[in-house]
């Protein structure tokens, strides 16, 4: 039975020692996941000197956005987590490095090596020449993942950064033929109509305006959860959905084989954060990607496509609505109003405090109730 | 029987018009190469206006200096031709792009990605991502090169430019483990008591001062000439050997199967210009890469390297010992004396229309002998 509103915790006063979770595990996307899970370990940090230890957090991020670009692999929601909990992440865009230059880019330009509509500046191609490197000498995307966060230290932080899968997995957008312009449109009969596009490019370079009748995800057939990946959902003490895109983020995370059994399966509870605020996206497309899903932009719908593993979701306090919607539509949920905006890092500690509280207050009630009702 | 020294040829007052070739191969390594052909463009266009059509120019490149640098191919002999010709050089040091940065390589070295000892700038990256990532598509380094020529305008200036093989191709420099600083010796007896290192590694991080024993091109027995490369040398109308290192940069060249067969049954005349001037290499370690193979460092005995199939031979004004020398060694090569510091645009030019002069002399003699003397 979902439980009132209650005070949000405040980053200078946690008031969770000797009850906080030890480890905690986080499904991401990009910029929102990546900025949200800064403020987590900053709040968790916060709590360090009177925990018994230090509070391990593993990310599970989304692959499906990686791209071959120039002949070198990226992956760009890989990247916005190490450099943002890394300290190296532009901050004014929330993704890619501060401080760019740009002079790698201009030259593939001239040299006639597209695309030009991903921008890609220079020390963020090491990155890139760095991974591409390392698959080709037949690392696998996790044990390249592992190296690339050593630099950008996080182990030292107790952060464990996974990869969902090890297979090249790409998302592809279904976009109707006819919303091409007439020039680019190719023939009907030989496309039944429609076409798939990368999802960056339907992303970046068409940012998220053509209609999109469906998402489909290639190379998924032959994926598999990356090593530790799912232990680090069934072991953890508190799982938490960052309030990524529902559907080109965590939701593709949730097509990985066994992910979504495993949500299911923990006794850890759930508790995620709602990515939409006032009816909106705070950032990004999210309401194009649910249009294309035929789910309503509202935090309840999302909510709804958890609805099979969610144990509790924290709602912006714009949208106290949802709270009674979901009261009525998914009853076991527990529903809290926030502020949910990530204005800066006090207000987003306070977001992290509030799904980490909520968190404890699941985990005694179940306690309280017993195991047997631990996964009702 | 060799000519006496002329007058050379000055490049504000061309000689040759009507008389000039209208197909000119060169083998080349890098900087001193790169640069004397710019200044063999340069006359060539000079004359333009004066001939029935442009001269084309086709150069075979030393690709033995290839190597791989974080996971991309580098051709630093090709670039620097490109580069040269191009009008992208770094005319400071010969090789590179003018106005570099080194965003990547500072955040490869951060990652931990090797090695520290090869500078490569920004711009000069994009260079090697670009010829990366085609050969991963199936391309062959030809093509790549063709491909990277377009963008440095090289078919526009009637220059061609080739690798010596489409096969990778590796120059090692056998050193003794001796040589090496204690801390840093092999045991032994695993390895004969020498060690092979790849050309770079002894050139630009040992300075070539790592005493070698002998060079070894790995790949060389799966080597055949690239496209085109037989058929340059045997249809042209004068083979230049610019004055290129002549053991690691000509040298290898040489060893492509097909290529000193080509240069010995050419009926062009083959002119070479010495890369020693007063018994000093011009620039790099030409010297000692001609102690390791046991030849003195002396324009005659470059030229010995290249008895076999040599017409003309141009050695320094300082050096005119060697024409004397050459008489009784070599009585069928013609060596003149000329000065061959490539000391600006002027001076190599001139340089430039003393090869091209002597070639057209030696081409008139030979005709004038007929037929049948022709490869004598």
């Amino acid at each position: 039975m979902p439980l009132m509103p209650s005070t949000p915790a405040s980053p200078s006063t946690p008031s969770l020692p000797g009850r906080c979770p030890t480890r905690i595990t986080a499904l991401a996307g990009g910029i929102g996941g990546a900025r949200f899970l800064r403020g987590l370990r900053a709040y968790l940090d916060r709590l360090a000197p009177s925990l018994d230890g230090p509070v391990e957090l593993t990310i599970v991020g989304n692959t499906g956005d990686d791209i071959w670009l120039h002949g070198l692999r990226v992956s760009p929601d890989l990247d916005t987590l190490l450099y943002t909990l890394g300290g190296g992440v532009h901050e004014g865009q929330g993704w890619g490095r501060a401080d760019e230059t740009f002079a790698v880019q201009t030259e593939l330009l001239a040299y006639g090596s597209g695309p030009d509509w991903f921008g890609l500046g220079d020390r963020d191609f090491a990155t890139h020449i760095m991974r591409s490197r390392l698959l080709a000498q037949g690392d696998t995307l996790s044990q390249v993942t592992a190296r690339l966060a050593d630099r950008w230290g996080l182990p030292e932080q107790h952060i464990r950064l996974l990869p969902m899968t090890d297979q090249p997995v790409e998302t592809h957008v279904i976009v109707p033929e006819s919303a091409f312009p007439d020039a680019e449109q190719a023939d009907s009969a030989a496309t039944d109509g429609e076409r798939a596009i990368h999802f960056q490019e339907w992303w970046v370079r068409h940012q998220a305006a053509l209609p999109a009748s469906r998402f489909v995800v290639a190379g998924l057939d032959r994926a598999s959860a990356a090593p530790g990946v799912l232990d680090a959902i069934r072991g953890a003490d508190l799982v938490v959905l960052p309030p990524s895109n529902p559907v080109v983020s965590i939701g593709i995370i949730l097509l990985v084989p066994g992910v979504r059994e495993a949500l299911r399966g923990t006794s850890a509870p759930v508790v995620g954060i709602s990515p939409i605020v006032a009816g909106r996206p705070v950032r990004g497309h999210a309401d194009a990607c649910l249009d294309a899903i035929g789910v309503e932009t509202s935090a309840a719908a999302v909510a709804g496509l958890y609805a099979d593993f969610l144990d509790g979701w924290l709602v912006a306090d714009s949208d106290d609505d949802a709270v009674d919607t979901l009261r009525r539509t998914q009853p076991d949920l527990v529903v809290e109003a926030h502020p949910l905006l990530m204005s800066g890092p006090d207000a987003t500690e306070a977001i992290a405090a509030a799904a980490v509280d909520l968190g404890v207050r699941l985990a005694e009630r179940r306690r309280d109730a017993g195991p047997g009702s631990a996964t009702a």
